[in-house]
């Protein structure tokens, strides 16, 4: 049985989507239970009159809600019995196996570091980003965790990104690069410069090289590394960029008889690429090397997409990944102890 | 008289494509003198035969070619005689007021800073670069010259890059938007977070905040503010994701004889679409802040772009920004001295 636990709470569309998500996911897999943590009145309230098992779903009172306007430090600290913030606790104290929660990002960043805390020997925990190019998935470690890293971090989350594209994803040899302004090794900054070498020396992984920003909706890797800024922007230009040229498609289209008629006959099968191309689509982003796994859902995400994001920390346990990884960071252990981080 | 000085020997297609550019952009403009630097022999073969006006147009030989296989930092020390360094000489001996070259970037970024030298008060000198976004053009700066910076040059960068988009790109008092991975005023690195409020109270600009890469394309700001290897990840994420995207579109458009048809019909929708977000258009990148203007070119201009890249200049030149940028940088000093740059 593996032990997720939800936040009711978390999101857009909370508390409804996250419980009615749980109950589908529940019926489709038989080896979970949930935990439905947050306000037990507001959860009883959209579970009943529905059909699960009972015996494979709890519910754990958290009074309080952390919002996305809240500054997420203070707020975590301030609100120890959020749903947010009791979920991570399980996860710290074992209680649970995963936590999937839709609610502030930043907060879940947070919180994750610092409540559910990290693996022994993690310096910092990254956000694994499963992100569509033209040829298929690839993953982006980190999207939006950790700024102002040290190099040493950089190789930790090749290490873990390496695992999940190959255990979770079933990327065989995961080709891993760096996210850099030119292919060259001495290109880039002070942080990428000094990684480089660390990471061609790392055994652990099948290092390929710098990557351009050019090269990474073409899927020139499996694996993108970066830290958090860098990786935010690949993100949100990638979204941005194919929401942009789409509207602007659909902008042309709209001249006259001409292309209106062209874009009719298009249509499907422009939308079905704008579709492969909508990370929204994948479900939630990990955050790898806590104690236990929390996959972090999109703040708007309805039922289909919280299903989609417990049954995600199915296949993580199946594959072992917490123990994988844990194992993977004591064998390639950096040499010399970084200044900047304990 | 404006005097412009151009690279004939950098480029995928030099010296035959510099030189006719150069060529076309003398019998366009009556108030320009072209300085083509180079083998004098090579640049006479490809003249010889054409209708210029020969009292605007004169030859300074350099003997060698710095090519993009160079170590930048090297062949700039190393070969004093080639077109790239005298070029930049020229600049700042005041033997020219600008200099065009479509050569290795690396090389001219930094002959850019160490040859032909900073304005008093400048501390980066940053590549400006005009880029396409769904609303008309925008400007990104820095897009590649400058990493690991000090907070101060983001407020210059935003000074010179208004003081562009406004006499050069006439927009009226642009907007300037500090690239981030969120809009709050606390997002971001240490970077961005110790820009955020020295841009703020700059009175020299028009500082709307934060911008999130997603915002980029819809033209968010006028003007975005970064160091280049934020800078250089947005610009080649925009070129990559809409090259990638438009070959997707190539590829689903074959799929069968309806959307063969439908893709017909766009054809030529689609391509002035591409078209107008395809930046090799825009002519060339000026590097701001120099002992006058240089402009980097693509590597794969041809005789169009580079007369594009020549005409620029006159511009900038009518718009007196080379004083303008010298008058705002000295009133706007900082107020603590950066202990990093001088």
């Amino acid at each position: 049985m593996i032990r997720i636990a939800v936040d009711a709470m978390g999101g857009d569309y909370a508390p409804e989507s996250n419980i009615v998500g749980a109950v589908k996911a529940l019926q489709e897999k038989k080896d979970i239970e949930l935990i439905l943590v947050g306000r037990e009145d507001a959860i009883n309230a959209v579970l009943s009159g529905r059909d699960y098992d009972k015996n494979r779903l709890r519910i754990v009172h958290a009074e309080e809600v952390i919002t996305t306007d809240e500054e997420p430090a203070v707020a975590i600290k301030r609100k120890k019995d959020s749903s947010l913030v009791v979920g991570m606790k399980m996860l710290r104290e074992g209680e649970a196996d995963a936590f999937v929660s839709a609610g502030s990002t930043g907060a879940i960043l947070i919180s994750g570091q610092v409540v559910a805390g990290r693996v022994k020997g993690v310096k910092r925990s990254p956000l694994a980003v499963i992100i569509p190019t033209i040829h298929g998935k690839a993953l982006l470690i980190d999207g939006g965790a950790n700024v102002d890293i040290r190099p040493e971090s950089l190789v930790q989350f090749a290490l873990m990104g390496s695992l999940y594209a190959e255990h979770a994803m079933k990327i065989e040899n995961p080709r891993v690069g760096l996210v850099n302004i030119g292919v060259e090794e001495d290109k880039g900054n002070a942080l990428v410069r000094e990684a480089y070498p660390m990471l061609k020396a790392c055994s652990g992984i099948n290092f390929i090289g710098n990557v351009e920003a050019r090269d990474v909706p073409y899927r020139a890797a499996d694996v993108y590394v970066c830290e958090a800024f860098a990786g935010n922007l690949v993100l949100k230009m990638l979204e941005g960029v194919s929401m942009a040229l789409f509207e602007k498609i659909k902008e042309v289209t709209m001249t006259d008889l001409r292309s209106k008629t062209g874009a009719a006959l298009l249509k499907p099968y422009l939308k079905s690429m704008k579709k492969e191309f909508d990370a929204s689509e994948y479900g939630g982003a990990p955050m790898l090397g806590l104690n236990g796994l929390v996959v972090k859902a999109h703040g708007n995400s309805h039922a289909p997409q919280i299903r989609t994001a417990i049954l995600q920390c199915v296949g993580f346990y199946e594959n072992d990944l917490k123990n994988r990884i844990s194992e993977s960071i004591q064998a390639h252990k950096p040499e010399k102890t970084s200044k900047e981080e304990s």
